[in-house]
């Protein structure tokens, strides 16, 4: 977690070489600031190298701002992709939701308590269910109607509203509509979903009906990056929780709740705290 | 588990209807016996009625042998299916091998240390290298070729010793053949596999890594009876285990194994006490 | 759980001897009503008998409140403690309060879904932080003072509001003020604490501290009914969490928040559902 | 985990001041050998710097014991505690038991098949419960008598094996003798306990009784190193594991010796793969 004294946060993914851990702390010892927690791991397999930094700067030369643009420089010779992000901070975030509410309550506590570091600027829904709980918490609801118009107009008006919103990060915290490649692109990387199941079991719908048919001893769920490809983005949590012959799909369903709930939150902890990387179709999460 | 004092275990699965739970606990009484368990469910979406006892017949009026004699009429009047087991008992068991020891070591040790009620008649290996674990431990090791004949002669060979031994459990160990659906048939219900995926995810080869391909953060194992549709027969019992993204597929592997000797000690342990009940492709699993 | 065709639950605790399970399967069965789940339990060395049935009496010759009546009878003739709890039913619950929100917010949500079957009758909190989660979700928020009037005055205003409000179950989510004597009896076995440690480790203040202190690899909280002896009253439910070296106090804290929740949301679900029986300082639960 | 390519690993602790990353890693950067795994953490309460390095030493301009040899200057210069171990490396060590044998036979299954990176020296036992166990894997048994003779002339047998066998790490592998603080002290940071209670919970004899009284819902097992100070030495790993009403002492025990097995397996991969640095009475573990 960002501290009060970890008030910038970096992550790196490039091509690994020998080095580069030193560059990249050189770079910080340059202007005086100190480095809390140094995690790095350099992928054998596929040769590449992944860091994430928790950065003190509060007796650092420079301000963070300078840091991150002079990193610049660092970064094109090493031909990296990297992030700064500066502490605090909240990022703006739409929840998309349509009926059940477990997810929305739960993010909007963590959120309206400080836990969770992000802002709902609004909540989207393809029905009413969730109106009431969303404005009594004081925030926005957005119904966006998929039925009596084309599902194609519908999420263009989604869009417009996060683009209006200048939204950073987008939450389907169980939107039951399947969003269209250009959506997923326009958000990649900061689109994320929570599917209720332990995926890659039980892809696609009713899933724990699915798991019940099947006789499983441990159902799940996976908070992930949503991708064009349908429930096969890239992993960043998943949670788990252990049921019995005696436990109905209603039973399931209520035990998954808690399950859906805690690796969403999870997920987008590690997402808003950039402990996130997406290599291809995984996730490296430096997880706390 | 079977106490001393709980010298007898009685399941019974039947077409529920009032009155059931009456009907047996009256048979236990009738002869001064004293249930110390009983658990019972009743499926109510297929209408079957499940149940299990632990009783102490230190005091009934007749031997539990005359109790087994005597509860058939019943159970034929309720069209039940029904095993009694008496307990202290050792169930026949042999194990099937390959290359990995870490269940088979795992198994040797309950068994040995009187942990686990089986009596392990021998261990069958298509490979050596298990030969020594075996041996070591005072047990008979079978090698069984599976090259130089034909895979149909070998399992004939296999069946041959289990029929010799008298063998009332049949254990998958890591043992990397499919059973002909023969085989499955003829030890239905009494024939368990330790599956190293968190089924159904991941079915047949390499599933560590097709779980690192995934990008997972949980995986798992599945102990399952052996049917002969390849890794969907009944499941009994799983593991899981947090991963994160600098475990490699040797990683994954040797974390695996850990979830896979516990699965099946635990499954085997549900069997031999008859925890179990098969009901169609789902095990009712009267867990404790 | 209760499902819809359970309406009836039936817990009893008692001297053990033989007979007692078909003593009541057959009261039960007497006025054909179907038992759906019936688990019991032999407490070999204490010589005592538990048991918990879900009945369904759509069925039955009688209603259920005839059912009851006539249960008293056989109780007194078998030395019984027993509850019967009719379904649908909710609960009268207040919850006590001081700060912190995360356990209200969670269990409001869970009443006003109705996954839980709880009526928030009102919260009572020493402080008002909590004020505006609580009059958001439209409930009645009671201030009471505690430190303005002697802490003994404050608990008979809180004595007042629960037996206005005809409370069947207290519910202290994070309320830090210990409980008079007097008011434990009061609710005695009616009345829930959550503590913030994995008990009986931390007894006692700032258990996230101490844990820190002694640098733990995992935390904890425990659901326990609320006796006069502080921390040491029946556990109903207990869960954990893993945690670093690099998790600091404040981290703690945070983790283990969701512990709380849970564990307090389980412990609730155990006693409204009449899972629990209290044994002296342990407390059977029929877990599901 | 050290993987072929990982064949050196470093471990520092130091007061934390800026550019200590930095100094590090420009050391190792400078003979061209390549980190692939930097884990760092400064505590900012205590204002230390801890950190460990996997570094590939394959392509390095100077030999891994080289590196070793030059650190030295930079160490004192940042006033250091440090440890390069180069693999691949068989830890030197000792296992001490009494009676039973779980945790004896599973660290001898993963000692020989390489798993674990130890080679038991020997086994040394006060009972002789555990001999055949040895024997039969081919390993030496040491029988010291804790009752003819004065407790402290048995230690000091002991200390003459784990001397004369140039022992590294020793393991109390439930061992039930209390140690002298002598030997403590002679094998500080290099010695390493099972206790069988989720520390501190249960400090002293017969933990799972205690257990049991208290009616905790989940009992746990804790590895640590071990000091004079008994059941108090730094927490390397603990382990879980959830229990109900019905399961009794020997139920308890039973279930609590797969805990134990796995943190005492899991706490001393963590040693010898020099994951660990002890901080007081606490103990930073660079989990994996």
């Amino acid at each position: 977690m960002a501290k009060s004294n970890h008030d910038l946060i970096l992550k790196v993914s490039c091509p690994d070489s020998p080095g580069l851990v030193s560059k990249i702390a050189n770079y910080i010892a340059s202007y005086n600031a100190n480095v809390v927690e140094f995690n790095q791991f350099a992928d054998a397999v596929n040769g590449k190298f992944f860091a994430r930094l928790e950065i003190d700067t509060s007796k650092a030369s420079v301000p963070a701002s300078k840091l991150e643009e002079g990193f610049a420089v660092l970064a094109e010779s090493i031909n990296a992709q990297w992030h700064f992000r500066q502490f605090p901070h909240k990022t703006k975030t739409s929840l998309l939701v349509t009926k059940t509410s477990h997810c929305l309550n739960d993010l909007i506590w963590r959120a309206q308590s400080g836990e969770l570091p992000i802002e709902i600027t609004s909540v989207i829904g393809n029905r009413h269910h969730c109106q009431q709980v969303v404005e009594r918490a004081g925030l926005t609801f957005h119904h966006i109607d998929f039925e009596e118009q084309p599902k194609e107009e519908a999420f263009r008006q989604v869009q417009e509203i996060l683009t209006a919103e200048e939204v950073n990060l987008v939450v389907l915290a169980r939107f039951m509509q399947i969003m269209p490649a250009w959506l997923c692109e326009a958000y990649a990387g900061k689109m994320i979903n929570i599917h209720h199941s332990f995926l890659p079991a039980f892809i696609g719908a009713n899933p724990y009906r699915q798991a019940y048919n099947r006789g499983v001893k441990i159902i799940g769920s996976t908070c992930h990056y949503v991708t064009s490809d349908l429930d096969a983005g890239p992993i960043i949590e998943q949670q788990v929780s252990r049921v019995q012959h005696f436990h109905d799909v209603q039973d399931l369903t209520r035990m998954g709740r808690d399950c859906e709930r805690a690796a969403l939150a999870q997920g987008i902890r590690y997402h808003v705290y950039d402990r996130t990387i997406i290599d291809g179709n995984r996730a490296i999460v430096f997880a706390d």
